[in-house]
Order: C-alpha cells, then structure tokens, then sequence
C-alpha cells in the first residue's frame, strides 16, 4: 500500500519527490506498475529492514547504519529529505528516531502527537504513547510543540491549548497536571492557555491542542476509536435487520456515505513524532493507499510550514516561563516556612 | 428526578423499601403526587444539605451527621439500610462514603465502578476516579473488587479480568501495571486473569472487568461517552440533510430507535463505589427518572447479591497472592545482587 499511497499524495503534491529505502526486487516491480512514482523518486535498496515483531533494542542493534528505518532517517539529518515517514514497528521508528535526529535542544523526551476529528473540525493530542509518564515541565514541553503543530498543519493563528484532567476545578487532578496548568498559566510564552479539559472535551474540540501524558493519551486515543467503530457496528447491524430499515438505508445512502468519510480513520492517519531535530511521521500499519497518503499530506504540510523552526523559537522563549516559574515557587515556599 | 425515579425501581422490585434523607418540604408534595413511593417509603427531614459545588472538605465540616447524605450512609453502617444512593456531588458523596463506612480490612483507598456497553454486553471498569494513582497492589484489590461486582451483578461465573495497558507484550506500560499483571499471573486468587487489554478493547468487551488507575480510568469513560455523544450528533446531521435521507430515517425509524436505545447512557448510569464497608452507588446529576431507576436497580441487584460479602471472602485469600509473590520476587533480587 505504500507505493500506490505515495502515487496519490505525488498527485497532490506538484512539487514532491520521494525517496525509497527498502528491498529493490520487492520495490522495483512495484515501481514499473507505478510509473508516477517510478519518475519522480529514487530507490535507494537495503538487505535489511525492521520487522513488525522486533524490539525497539533489537532493531538499533541490527538496523544500525543499514536498515532502511535507518536510511530514511539519515537522510533527514543530512538535509537529504525534509521528513522521513514510514508504516513499519512504531517502537522501532521512535527509538531509532530519537537515536538519529536526536531530541531537540530543551527537549528531554519526544511526543507522539495525534490528530483528533472533533465536533468542530480537528484537534491535536499529544502525547500518545511516545513517552510513558510525564512531570510538569515535560507536559509544558508539549503544550508548546503541539501548539506550533497546530499553527503549521491546522493553520490557527493563535490555537488554544488545555491540559487534559480529571475535572475543570483547579483542585482536581495528578500534581504534575496541576503544576503545568500554573506554569502555563503564569507564563510569558505566546500560548493560549484554556486550562484544563476533561475527556469528553477532546471531541468536543473545546480546545486545538490537548496535552496529557502518554499513558493516558494512547488508552484514550484507543477507547475513542474502539467506540467509533463500536458504534458503526451497532449501526451496520441495525440497518440490516429488517427490510425497512434497509429500504431506508438506501433511500437515505447519501447520508450514510457522508458519515462514513467524516468517522473514516483513514482521513486521520498519521501519527507525529514532535521534539525531535527533524519531522518524523507514522502512518498506521494497517492502513490502505488513501490512509498512506493522508500520513503523508500530513508530512508535506507540516514541512511546508516550518515546523520544527517554529517549535525551536517557542523553545528559546520557554527559558523565560522556567525563571518566572521559579520566581512564583519561591514566595510561596518562604510563606510556608 | 429523583422521586419519579424511585416510582419505577420500586414497581420493579416488590420487596423493595426506600428511606428518602431531605428536606421534607420539597419531598412531601412530590410524595403526594406518587402515592407508590409514599407507601413504601420512611421520610427523614434534614435542615443540612450538600451542594453541588461544596468541596469535598467543605461538606464533611458542614453534613458531619446532620446532612442527608451523611444520614444515609449512616443508615446503611448500621444497617438500618443495605445500600445508599445518591445523584448530588460525586466528591463530597465519596469523602463522605468513606468517613462514614471505612474501607474493608486490606483495603487502602476504595474505587469507583463503572458499567461500559460493549459489543458482547457489558463490561465493568474500574477505577474511573475515585483514586488518582495506584500503586501495584492497589490495582490487584481493583481487580478482586471488580471481579466480584461481575459476578453479583453481570451473573458471571468466571468473569475475565485485564489490565489497562499501553500495548500487550509484556515489556510495555508503567511500572506499577506490569508488578500488577505478575502479582495477578502469578496468584492463586480464583481470578481469570486475561493480560494486558487496550483502549479498543474495552468496547470490545475482551474482558469483563477492565482494571486501571483512577485518573486514566475517568478519561477514558468520559472520551469514550464524548466519541459517542460526537458521533450521535453527526448521524442526526446527516440523516436530516436531504429529502432522501430524511424519507430514510422516517422508513429505518425502528432501527434507529433500537441504536437509540442501545446507546442510551441512562441504562448504564450508576457509578458504584468499591472497597467500603457497605454499598454506595452515584447516579448521575443530570439523569432523568428512568436514569435513576437504572441505577437503583443496580443498587438492588449488588445488594441482593451480596456484592460485600464476595469481595471480603476474595480479600481474605489474598494475603497468600501477597506472600506467593514476595517468594517470586526474593530469587530475583539475590540473583541481580
């Protein structure tokens, strides 16, 4: 699904090119049925790769400096390419990732970052499963690169970010949470802090970016398309039942088409790794050419608009918030003594 | 809500009696217009109510044995009663929970338990807030205490327990999860214990009782009612856009109904708290009678099933998984020596 993937995305985008790593004799056939992507990428061939069943340890010990995971990401580093994208092992991907691009100045764990379709249109939440735990300054971390994020794929001048929490009262929640929430409350940095949002807020798309720690923001992410797909099934199921419903299934089939392009998980695929010296990409390994492609218009944009460059001048400002932090901390700290 | 509500649980329960707390001069009219409720219900009047907004600190100063909260618990430790429901603050509802009833024996802090539709039924899901954060241990009381709310009130013989987690293999998610699904694996407690489930196993129904901490647990019953909620609305939308679709709808009514019905958060409403001497369910605030009498009736159904009595026959044998474990955990730690 990868070659016909990045045939459409070549379509939409006048101005791509692509390079491949990976098996010639597997990409090689592939390509003179594609001739679209045959002319406008190169294919650079590895003898080794990363499977879907490896270790993230295994795979930089075996996939170092050769495996097309690899490859793909050097060329990133050396300026070769501007983002490197692949479908394959998503431990792999990020710990190699992290090993070649290295994480960015001030940044001391990289985020996965999804995109959200909301009731509103769509939302980035961050982190997804990159970085298990998180204290107040790394969930700060986010707050700022899911909000450039935003700025550069969803095109908001001025996105809103909230902190994602058990309750909206200031009392509720983990104490890494609540320390963020007065640290981007209290801060200098251009960011439109909501405050904090609760589960059902996310679909809501009450805010543009919601951040959370990874644990928790994988196993929602997860729920949250478990209960979509739940609910098309319960759907499906109750078209079907009788002859009416499905007489009325296809006299209202224009409706169901439409719902099902605005629940297809297709239109949301790809997840972004954030905080590293580079734009990494993951599409879903299950995915078809329609979803690769997404994955992929979701690089273009995102280089396109700078990215990594806007989250390195938010980084340069975020040593102000830290002092100013400190600066709230103390008084308090003396009061109590 | 709360009288009409009553109405319905006590037609479909013969044996049942209700003793309503409050303030006698907004119940008493409402009893004159349900003679059922007023037949077999005992009226006491309290002056003192906790309010919606009090913090939970707030309302243990100010209900401490005048509020009808704090009477209802009290009827239920002295067994004047043998479960206490509530629909007014979750917060104070809970502090006051468990300064009345105390947790059990073995039990540190008490859980919050969710009922989840799934694809093959329901499911339960515990903790969804009571707690934020929990140490190993406190995972595995979750898990007795949930499984055997499964089998009080889902009549499960063997019901099938998971751990909420990031991904299956053994190597992924936080420290404690993983000392949680050795203790579990490893015990000799009459649990099923599956493994490690998802987020999207949850809708799935992989498992009868999903088992995480608190402030992950809260987000994804909340994400997952917002998912549901979003995608309720776009199918309106769709359905009422054209002629068609409308002619559609009005053809496949019955099975919209049905999916109505399926999704219905009323007949999952009641959050029932676990680990206290004695059984107390939260309804929902903003329900409606048919709502409140869903939860009752899990109320009921704990009761009749003696839900306490399970869970402190599971707690007494759990003092051997303790000790079966720290005999697994001492060759390790000579060997790492």
């Amino acid at each position: 699904m990868v070659i016909p993937g990045v045939e459409v995305s070549l379509r939409r985008h006048p101005g791509l090119r692509v390079v491949l790593y990976g098996d010639e004799k597997v990409i090689q056939p592939l390509l003179e049925r594609h001739p679209l992507v045959k002319a406008r990428s190169s294919l650079v061939h590895t003898d080794v790769w990363v499977n879907m069943n490896d270790k993230p340890s295994q795979a930089l010990r075996r996939g170092r400096r050769v495996s097309s995971m690899w490859l793909a990401l050097e060329a990133v580093k050396n300026s070769e390419a501007t983002v490197a994208i692949s479908a394959g092992n998503t431990g792999a991907w990020m710990a190699m990732a992290k090993f070649v691009l290295n994480t960015m100045p001030g940044i001391s764990r990289p985020a996965m970052a999804a995109i959200w379709p909301t009731s509103r249109g769509r939302s980035i939440v961050l982190d997804v499963g990159a970085t298990i735990g998180a204290d107040a300054e790394m969930l700060v971390d986010f707050a700022i690169m899911g909000e450039a994020m935003a700025r550069s794929l969803l095109h908001i001048d001025r996105p809103t970010v909230g902190l994602l929490n058990v309750g909206v009262e200031e009392i509720k929640g983990v104490e890494e949470v609540k320390a963020a929430g007065r640290m981007l409350r209290n801060s200098q940095l251009p960011i439109e802090y909501y405050g904090f949002v609760e589960g059902d807020d996310v679909g809501k798309g009450t805010v543009d970016v919601v951040v959370t720690e990874g644990f928790t923001g994988n196993i929602a992410l997860k729920t949250a398309e478990g209960t979509a797909r739940q609910l098309a099934s319960y759907l499906k199921a109750e078209m079907g039942r009788s002859l009416l419903s499905k007489i009325g299934y296809l006299l209202a089939r224009g409706a169901f088409a439409s719902l099902k392009e605005k629940m297809d998980p297709r239109n949301a695929n790809g997840g972004v790794f954030l905080g590293l010296n580079g734009i990494v990409v993951k599409s879903h390994g299950g995915t078809d050419p329609v979803g690769f492609a997404s994955a992929m218009d979701i690089a273009v944009e995102m280089a396109s608009n700078e990215l990594v460059q806007k989250i390195a001048a938010d980084l340069a400002s975020k040593q102000n918030l830290m002092e100013l932090n400190e600066a709230i901390e103390q008084p308090k700290t003396a009061a109590a003594s």
